[in-house]
């Protein structure tokens, strides 16, 4: 899975991209892997190009957020349509999701009617091969379009409405794609040995342990060493996941306490 | 500028990823532009196809965050070097810092004296182009190294090390590239008026006010809305920028107003 965020905000850093992280755990959980996060800014030519140079690494799915809105600035969508040589069209399904909404804010406003303005009519503007997604929270659907093997999704920026689309219509897709992989992860705290002093362990523990990946994070510092253990593997049986962890944990423990560093299991979660 | 972090916690969402928006809002700041951030996980081939591509859009800047210390998960400068169709070789200036650490870090804790091993040394292998930078924190050297016209920048992952080198030595460096361009900016919080009547107000003030970018946040609802407007330029003259944002916030906030909108500025500022 890539994930390409959209959004001028996150390339001046005013905003911090939690969307990313949250789809990256999710999906992870999934049992599925994100092999590569890019952000880029509203502009229609940057988005195409990130987009075909993520479908010539051929991931199964190319998740983007942001960009789908009724403003000048939301410009995903064409985007998305000039990666794929396509156009864009009025989808009468969108259009149809678009005005009920706007019946429903029209209702709750107390308002007659809505006007259906060129602004509005621009959500429901999507590429011609695309269905919409639902957005169960807010107006503008999100769209899903397959070219060769990929599927592409394009997800609001909103947090809110990423995460409702993304529970409702997105994770069963996943869930069913991945295979029925298991993520499984646990930590190990560290205290008491250096990340130096503690790498050729990691070395000789990771090579008599390739299914579990070990990622050392630095919380101290090189002479006051406190040191966070990160446990990762994937697999398609739990069992077999969680033995792979629990050998290499005991393993390294063994030897940290062996060079006189101490040990404190963190957390051991599915 | 183009900015790569590398990292497997952050692709499988273990870590927000906070250090892309510090460099992001600094850079900004410093009135330099950051058009691409990408994350990608702790794999040389991957890295250095990241770095090449980057390379190929030929920024002035691509820095990199992660992957410097001496476990065998950190690959960066492995991936730069490849990037640049280098090698590794242990850098003396390097070395002389990591050593100095060390040397450091045995007095604080007592010991005689510090071995060099073969993991400490690796943070003093750097491409053959490239100069260390000192790192006032932590025990890994930055680099800078420079290929046709673009500055490779290999800064730690651990936020105190990368922000003190930053602030040290870069922050000075990228301030004198920047021709004295101001970032200027300001947000404007909208309530009563909906992000699709927005729209075609936006348009027009930006077609009126081609220097000035605008952006709609939408926080509340289509149907309760609350938007946060925010206005950025940059300008060689900081006289002209605050005049452009200060004549944009004006005519926005009327023709908000007069479409029955409220407006409240929320801050202003250089």
């Amino acid at each position: 899975v890539e994930i390409i965020c959209v959004g001028n905000e996150l390339l001046i850093g005013k905003t911090l991209n939690t969307n990313s992280q949250w789809l990256a755990k999710r999906i992870t959980t999934l049992g599925l892997s994100v092999t590569r996060i890019t952000v880029i800014g509203d502009e229609v030519k940057s988005i195409s190009r990130t987009i075909r140079k993520a479908l010539a690494r051929k991931p199964s799915y190319v998740i983007t957020t942001g960009g789908l809105g009724p403003t000048f600035d939301d410009k995903t969508l064409e985007g998305i349509s000039e990666a794929l040589n396509s156009r864009l069209v009025i989808n009468q399904n969108a259009l149809k999701m678009v005005k009920e909404k706007y019946a429903k804010y029209a209702r709750e406003m107390a308002h007659s009617k809505f006007e259906l303005t060129s602004a509005r009519v621009k959500m429901a503007r999507i590429p011609k091969e695309a269905e919409p997604i639902s957005n169960p929270v807010g107006t503008a659907p999100a769209i899903l379009v397959t070219k060769n093997n990929s599927t592409i999704i394009a997800l609001p920026g909103v947090p809110s409405e990423m995460k409702a689309i993304f529970e409702e219509s997105l994770s069963p897709m996943l869930k069913t794609s991945s295979d029925k992989t298991t993520f499984f992860e646990a930590s190990l705290n560290i205290s008491g040995i250096m990340e130096s002093e503690l790498a050729p362990l990691l070395d000789q523990v990771m090579c008599e342990n390739p299914r579990v990946y070990i990622k050392s994070h630095p919380k101290g510092t090189e002479a006051k060493p406190r040191i966070e253990l990160h446990l990762s593997t994937t697999s398609e049986a739990v069992d077999t996941a969680k033995k792979n962890i629990a050998k290499t944990l005991v393993q390294l423990t063994e030897l940290i306490e062996a060079k006189g560093g101490s040990t404190q299991p963190r957390k051991n979660k599915l």
